[in-house]
C-alpha cells in the first residue's frame, strides 16, 4: 500500500524495475539518503518544522543506521514487490519509530529532490575518483616524457616518416590533451556540487524550509535557484561525460601509437611479459593488447555520451524517470571505463622500456632531415623557403637518399648550380640529417628542443599540481561537510534526550 | 607538379576532394590564410628572417587581395588538378611575385599549423555568433518568464498534472540551463582562441620564430605550448559540440512541452498564424509545426557531437586529414542548427500568447492542491506529513475530488477523526486548493511564488549581462588585433617603398 | 606460466581486466566453450587427427563438466594471476588428464575461433529470446488493435486533432513497425549463426579439418568461407543492434503517446494501480511511469550501437581486442534492454483500459472532421478539393465550429452560393462530421475503415505467425544439433573404452 | 494566404526553414511531385474521381513541366514568404490552369503522403547508385585479391607478425564484409520501394482510390498496408544507414591497413604520385593521404546514423516533421560519403603496387613459422599441441630465432630429447618456416592455401553478380514504370483532346 494505490506493481514491473537494483540502491544510494536525511531532519529541527524531540528520534536512528551501513550491514529489508529504496526506507523508520515520527522527516521535500540530491552527492565522489587517475597517469605520461627529453625518434604525420623529434615530445603533446581534459572535469566538479534539496517535487514549498544550511551540511558549495531546474536538468552529465570522452578518445590516439611503436615493424618500446601477451598457438607472440583495451574503452565512453543525450532528447521538462534515472545510468560505467584506461596507460607507461637505439636508427634512414636540408638552403644558400623545398624533392625524387651523404650533397649543388644560389657543403648537410642534431634545434615554435620540452612539461606539471591541490581541498571540504553534520545532529539527539519532558510526536 | 609529385591528383581524387571545396575553401578558408599570411610575414620581418623588401612585396600584395576579397572578388584561379587552397594561393603569389618573393613566407611553419589556426579563427567568430544567439533567445525567455510570473498553470510531472506553479517559474527553469550553457559556450571559447602558428608540421622548427607575435596580431589570448598538440588535437571541437548537444537537447525538451500546451487538449498558450502552419488537406489544423523543427535539429547536434569523436577515435596522435579535415567538418553544420534552434525559440517566445484563463482552469480542475491540502493538514490538523499524505490519499481514492470542497472537507475530517488530530476547516482547503494563491506561497526551495521567481531572473540576468559583456570585449579584441595585423603590415609596405635600394629577394 | 612469458600478467591488468570477468565467463563462455571443445574433439578423431583414445579421454571429461556446469556447480579454478577463461580451462584439462592428453585438443583451431564462436552461440540464442519477446509484444499490440478496431478516437498530427481514427488503427500502424522490426531480427539471425570454428588465429590451417562437421554439431547453418573474416568480422553485431535501436525507438514512440493519452489532459486510456506510481508528496498522483522507462531504454540501445561501431572504427581487419571484446560487450545489455522494453508494453498495453467515451467525446470537440466535410463538398457540391477545401478554411477561421451544425452548414452554404457549386445539406454534413461514421468510412488507402484494419491486422499476425515459426524451428535445430553432439561424442567415449589396446596419449 | 491561416510565415521562418531548402526542393523533390501527380491523375480519372478532361488537362500540363525541368529549366516561381514547394507548385497549376481544374488533383492524398512517397523514390535512386559503387569497389577488391592470391605477406594480430598470409587472402577476408553489406543494401532496397500514397494525412480516405495502381505507375513494389505507418514510419532509414555505417567501418579498417603498409615502415605497398600527397615543407613526403580520408568518412555515416535515431525518438506515432523532414535528413550526406568511400577504395585498389619482395622478407625475418613449426612437432615428433607450442615457445623465448636454422633445430632437439619425442630435421623445420610453403599448405579452415582463396573468391564473385543482376532488374523496372506512367498519362490527355464537348471542370 501506497498512498492511493491499492496495490503493489505488477509482477513484471517489479521484476524489470524494482528487484535488479535492490543491490545498487544498498550500496550506492542508501548512504547518502541517510546523509541528506541527517542534513535535512537538522534543518527542519532547526526551522522549528519539527520538534528537537520528533528530530531527535529520526537523529539517532539515522546514526544508527549510518553506522550499520559503514560497517557494511544491510539495514533494509526488501519486502516482495515494493515500490523502490525512498519506500522500504521510510517504512524502516515508521517501523522502528512509529508513524507519528518515522513519518515526519518528508516535509518540504520529495523523492525527486532526493534522488537529484543522491546523484550528485555519488557523482562528485566518483568524479574526485576520476581525476585523481587521471592525475596521477598524466604524471606517469609527464615522468616519461621527462626522462625521454631527449629520446630521439621519427616524427610522423600520415604514419609516414615527417622530422625529428624525441619521445620526450611526443608524450608532452599528449601531455597538453590530458591536462586540459583533467582542467575540464576539474570545471564539471563545479557544475555537479550544487544542492537540489528543497526543490521537492519540483515547485518548491510554503514551509520556511533553509534550504543553505542543508547544502551547507552535505558539502555542496550552493543551492539550485530554481526548484524545476532543480529536478528536471541533468546538464552536468553531458559536460563530465563530453570530457570523459574526449579524454578517452586522446587515450585511444596515444595506445594507437604506442602499439604501432611497439610491433616489430617498429621496435622503439617494449614491455616486460606481464604486460603482454601471447598467443595459444603462436609460440613467438609478445601482443601489447592492453593497448586495445584502451582503444575500445573510448567506445563505452562515446557510447554513454551519446545515450545521455538520446535519453534527455524531447523530454519535458520536468522530473522525469527517463532522465534522473535511464538517461543517468550511463555515466557510471563510462567513468569506471575511464579509470580502467587511466589506470591501464599509467600501467603502460610506468613500466615502458625505450629501444632507443632503435628509434634514432629508424629515423636516419627514414629522410626525416629533408626538411631540415630545405632549412639550411635558406640559410646557407640564400634560397627562399619554396626554392629549397624544390631543390631538396628534386633530389629525393630522383632516388638519392640522405644515407649516401657525399652523393646527396652533390646531387643538391647541381641544383644549386642552375639558380642564383650559394654552393653548399657536406658539413651543414650531414648536422641537418643527423636526427639528434635536428630535434634539438627545434627549440622554437614548441618544437622538441630540449629547453622547449622542459618548459613545456614545467607548465603542464604546475597546472597539474594546481588541480591536485583543489581536488585536494574539495576532499578536504567534504569531510569537514561530514563531520559537521555528524557533530550537529549528534548535538539535537543529545537535546532531545537531555529534554525528557517534550512528547516524542505531535500526533503521540 | 608539387613537390616531388610528378603529377597532379588522380581524377577521382580531385572530384571528390579537391573540386567540391573550392567555393568553401574561397570563402571560409581564404580570408583567413591572407589574415595569417600578413601576420606571419610580419613577424618574420620582424625577427630579420626575411628582408623588410621581401616582407613588403608580401604585405603589398596581401593587402591587396584581402580588400578585394573583402569586396566578394574572386582572387584565387582553381587550375584543373590542383592539390587545394594552401597551393593555389602560393602558386598565386608566385605568380605576381616570383619564386624569389613569392615562396619566402612559407618558413618556420606549414600547411598544418595554417590550418589548424584557420579552423580556430573561423570558429571563434561562428562561436560569438552562438553565443549572441543563444542570448538573444535567452533573453527571450527570461522576459516571457518575467511577464508570466504570475501566471498560474498546473506543474507537471510524469505528463500528469502535479502542483501549482506560474508559466514564469517553468520558463526560469528552462532559463537556468540556457545560462549555464552559455557560460559553457564562454568558457570554450578560451580553449579555441590559443594560436597554433609556428608548430609548423607538427615539429616546430630551428628559425627563431616569435609565435607570441603571430598570436597577437591575429588576435588570439595565448600561444599554444607544444608544437604536436597544436597540429594534432581538436578536442575543444567536442567541448564546443557537447555544449551545443547540451543546449539543443534542452530546447527540444522546451519545444516539447509548448507544443503540448499549444495543443487543442491544453490550450494554454498559442500563436499568431506567421508561427504556425495549417494542413493542405485538414482545414481546421493550426499546428505548432516549429517546436517540431526545434526538436529535430537537436538530432544534427547530437550526431555532429557523435561524428566528431567517431573521427578522432584511433588516429595517431599527429597531424591526420581525419582529424583536421574529416572530423573537423562537423561543427559547422551543428553549429549553424543551434543559431536556426535559437533564433526559432526566440520568435516562438516573442510571439506566444497565452490564455492565462484556460491554464488557471485546468488547474485548478485537475487537482494539483492536493500537496497542499496534506502541507495545510500538518499545519492546521497536527500531522506528519507521511500521515497527512495518507489521509488525501485515502480521500482522493475514494474518488471525491477538490472540486466539491464541502464533500472533500467533510471527508477529510472523517479521516481526521480517526487520528489523534485536530479537525480542519473549509477555509483553510479552499486557500489550499486555489492553484494562484499555493503558487503564490512556494517562496522556499526555488519555488513559484514572486519574490523567488524574480530573485531567480535576476540572478539570470546579470550572468547573461556579464556573458554579454565579455563577449562584447572578445568581439572589440579582434577588431583591435585585425587593425593593429593592418597597420604595421601597412608600415612595412611602406618602410620597403622608401628604402628602394634593398634588393626584393635574396636571389634576385 | 603461459607460452614465451614468464610471469603472470601485472597486478593492474589482472585487476581491471581478468578479475572483473570471472562469474562472466564461468557462466557466459564456459558453457560454450565444452560445447565447441566436444564438437572439435570429434571432429579431430573422425579426421585422424587425434586417436580415438586421446578423443574418448578428452570427451569423457567435456562430458562431466558439461553435467556438473548444468548442475550450476563451478569446475573451473580461478588461480591468481591468471589470463582469463581459456588458459584456466585447458589448465583444468591438463591437470586432469596429463599434457599429452589434456593440451591434444588445440589443433587446427586458437582462441581466436573460440571466441569468436563462443560469441555467435551465445548471441543466436539470446536473440532468439529477443524474437520471441517482441512477438509476445506484438502479440499484445495486435490483440489491442483487434479489440479496439471500432473505438473511435482522433487522430493527431503535429500533436493536434486531425481525422477521425480507432485505436486499432493507430495500434495497427506501430505493429506494422513492429513486425518490420521483427523480421529484420529473424533476417540477422541467419548472419549470427555461421561457424567460424577453423580460421584458429585468422590464417586458417594445415591440418586437414572437418569445419563443416564441426559447425554441424554445433547448429551453426553454415561456415564462414575466409579465415580472416571469421576472426575479424563482427557486423553482424550492428545488425542486430540497428534493428533493436529501431524497435526500441518506435517503442518510445509508443510509449509517448500512451503516456499523453492517458493523461488527465486527455485521458483516453487508464491502467490499474499495479501499473502506475503516485508520489511521496503528491496524493493525487497516478503516474504512467512505465512509459518513462519504455522511452529510456531506447537511449540503452542506441548507445550501444554507437559505441559498437566507434569500437570497430579504424582497427586493423584482423583478430583484435577491440572488436572482439571491447567492441561486442555492447550488445549484451542492449537486448536485456530491448527484452524488458518488450516486456513493459506488453504489460501495458494487457492490462490498459480504454474510456471509449472520453476518447470519442474529445474527436468530436475537436473539429476532426473537417476534412470529411470538404471531401463531401467535392462529392456533394461539385468543387474540386482544393476549393472545397478553401471553402471549409474559411468557415473555420469565422471561428464557426461544427459543435453548432446548423450555423456550420449555413455558413457554408453562403461560401458555396459565391462559387458555381451546389448547396449542401445537414444531413451530409452530420455525417462527415461524426467522428465514428468517418473513420469508419476511411476505408482506403489503409485507413481506419473497419475492413481495412482486419486486413492488415490478418496481414500482420501471419507474418509473425511465420517467424514464430521460424524460431520455433531454429530452436529446434540447435536442440537436434545438441543432443546429436552428445550422441556422438559419447559413442567416441564407449569406443575407446572399450578399445582399451589403444594408448592414451602419443607422448605416454 | 493558405487554407484559414492570414498570413504567411513569420520572417524569421521563412529564411530558416522554407527559402535554404528552395533550390533543393527544386532539384530534389520537383521531379518526384511531378510524377507523383502524373501517377495519381491517372488512377483519379480510371477511378472516376476527376473527369477526363480535368485529368488531361492536368496531365497535359504536368508533361509539359517535367520536360522543362528534365531539361534543367526552372519550372516554379519561389514568391517572397512562401510556404514550401508543395503550395508553390500547386499555386502554379491553379495558375495556369484555374482553380477548377489546378485543384483538383489533390484528392485522397495529403501532402504527407506524397512527402513520405517523395522520400523513398529519391532514396531508391541514391541506393541503387550506392549499391553499384560498393559493387564497383567490392570487384576491384576481389580482382586485386585475385591478382595476389600467391603475395606472400605476413598476416597479423595485435599488429604484430602472426601467421603467413597473402594479399590476396586478407583482401578476400575485406571482401567478405564488402558483399555482406552490399546484401544487406539489397535487402533494404525492398523496405524502401513501397508506396505510401492513399494513406493521405496518416488517416487514409472514403474516396475510393486505388493505391495499388499508383504504386504500380510510380514503380514501387507494394503498397503500404496502414496509412498511418505510411506517414509516421522511416524506419527504412535506419537499415539503410546502419548497412552504410557497417560498410564504411569496414572500409575504415581497410584503410587503417593499407595505410600502415605502404608507410615506410613496412613498405608492402605504394601508389603512383596521383593517389598520394607530398608535403609543403617535407620534401621526401609521400603520404597516402586517401587513406585518411576513408577512415573520416565514416565518422560521417555512424553520426548520421545516430541523428537519425535521435530525431525519432520521443516522437509521436503519426505524421512529423521532426521524423519527415528532420530526421531524414541525414541520410543524403551520409550516403554521399558511402559514394566516395567507395570510388576512393576503388581508385587505390586499382592502381595499388605491391612490393612482393619487401612484403615477403618481412614475413621471413618475422617469425611468422612459429605456429607452423609447432604444427610440424605434432606431426613429425609425435606431441600434442600445447606441448609443441611450449617447446618452441622456450626455443622462442630463449632467443634463438629461425633465421639461423641450424641453431634454432638443434634447440628445438634439446627441448625434443627432454619429451617423450621423436627428434625433428632441418628440412620440415625450413618449410614451416618458408611463408609460401606456410600460406600455401593453409588449405583449410578457409586459409590463404591457393585453392582455398580461389574457392572464396568464386563465391564472393556469384555473390556479387547476383546483386548486380538484381540491381539491373530493378532499374529495368523502374524504366519500365515511368515508361508505362507517361505512355498511360498521354493516353489520357489524347482522349480528353479527342472528347472536346465534356466540360474542362466540374466547377466551370
Amino acid at each position: 500500500m501506497m498512498g492511493r494505490l491499492s496495490e503493489g506493481p505488477h509482477a513484471t514491473l517489479f521484476e524489470l524495475l524494482y528487484e535488479p537494483h535492490e543491490a545498487g540502491a544498498h550500496r550506492d544510494v542508501l548512504p547518502y539518503l541517510l546523509a541528506i536525511d541527517a542534513a535535512h531532519v537538522v534543518m527542519l529541527e532547526e526551522q522549528a518544522l519539527v520538534t528537537t524531540s520528533v528530530a531527535g528520534a529520526l537523529l539517532a536512528l539515522n546514526q544508527e543506521m549510518t553506522e550499520r551501513v559503514e560497517r557494511g550491514e544491510t539495514v533494509i529489508t526488501f519486502v516482495p514487490r515494493h515500490r523502490g529504496i525512498y519506500f522500504l526506507y521510510e517504512r524502516e523508520l515508521i517501523a522502528r519509530l512509529g508513524g507519528g515520527v518515522g513519518g515526519a522527516a518528508h516535509l518540504g521535500r520529495s523523492r525527486n529532490d532526493i534522488n537529484a540530491t543522491v546523484t550528485r552527492l555519488r557523482l562528485r565522489e566518483v568524479l574526485l575518483g576520476v581525476i585523481a587517475d587521471a592525475c596521477d597517469m598524466t604524471e606517469a605520461l609527464l615522468d616519461a616524457a621527462g626522462a625521454h627529453a631527449t629520446t630521439t625518434m621519427s616524427g610522423f604525420t600520415h604514419l609516414q616518416p615527417a622530422q625529428p623529434t624525441t619521445l620526450g615530445h611526443y608524450l608532452a603533446g599528449v601531455g597538453c590533451e590530458m591536462v586540459r581534459s583533467i582542467e575540464q572535469f576539474e570545471a564539471a566538479y563545479a557544475l555537479v556540487n550544487v544542492s537540489p534539496m528543497g526543490a521537492a517535487a519540483g515547485y518548491g514549498t510554503s514551509f520556511a524550509i533553509a534550504p543553505a544550511r542543508v547544502a551547507d551540511l552535505l558539502g555542496f558549495e550552493a543551492v539550485i535557484d530554481n526548484s524545476l531546474d532543480a529536478v528536471a536538468s541533468r546538464d552536468y552529465l553531458v559536460a563530465v561525460l563530453a570530457t570523459a570522452a574526449t579524454l578517452s578518445v586522446t587515450l585511444s590516439r596515444l595506445a594507437t601509437d604506442l602499439q604501432a611503436w611497439s610491433s616489430v615493424a617498429y621496435g622503439f618500446i617494449d614491455w616486460p611479459d606481464s604486460l603482454v601477451s601471447t598467443s595459444s598457438i603462436m609460440p613467438q607472440k609478445r601482443n601489447a593488447f592492453v593497448c586495445e583495451h584502451i582503444r575500445g574503452r573510448s567506445s563505452h565512453v562515446v557510447g554513454a555520451l551519446t545515450a545521455t543525450l538520446v535519453g534527455m532528447k524531447g523530454v519535458p521538462f520536468a522530473n522525469s524517470i527517463e532522465v534522473s534515472a535511464e538517461a543517468t545510468s550511463h555515466v557510471w560505467p563510462a567513468l569506471t571505463a575511464v579509470n580502467a584506461s587511466c589506470a591501464l596507460v599509467a600501467a603502460l607507461l610506468r613500466h615502458v622500456r625505450v629501444s632507443t637505439e632503435t628509434a634514432s636508427t629508424f629515423a636516419e634512414r627514414a629522410d626525416v632531415g629533408m626538411t631540415a636540408v630545405a632549412d639550411a638552403l635558406v640559410e646557407h644558400a640564400g634560397l627562399t623557403f619554396r626554392s629549397a623545398h624544390e631543390v631538396v624533392s628534386r633530389v629525393v625524387a630522383s632516388g638519392v637518399t640522405g644515407r649516401l651523404l657525399p652523393q646527396f650533397t652533390a646531387a643538391l649543388n647541381v641544383e644549386l648550380a642552375r639558380l642564383p644560389a650559394r654552393a653548399i657543403d657536406d658539413t651543414v648537410i650531414a648536422a641537418a640529417l643527423d636526427p639528434a642534431t635536428t630535434a634539438r634545434a627545434a627549440e622554437h615554435g614548441g618544437g622538441p628542443g630540449l629547453s622547449s620540452v622542459r618548459a613545456q612539461l614545467g607548465a603542464l606539471g604546475q597546472r597539474l599540481a594546481y588541480v591536485r591541490r583543489r581536488s585536494s581541498e574539495r576532499r578536504d571540504a567534504l569531510f569537514t561537510a561530514d563531520a559537521r553534520r555528524r557533530t550537529v545532529a549528534a548535538q539535537v539527539v543529545a537535546a532531545c534526550q537531555r529534554d525528557t519532558r517534550q512528547p516524542a510526536t505531535k500526533e503521540g
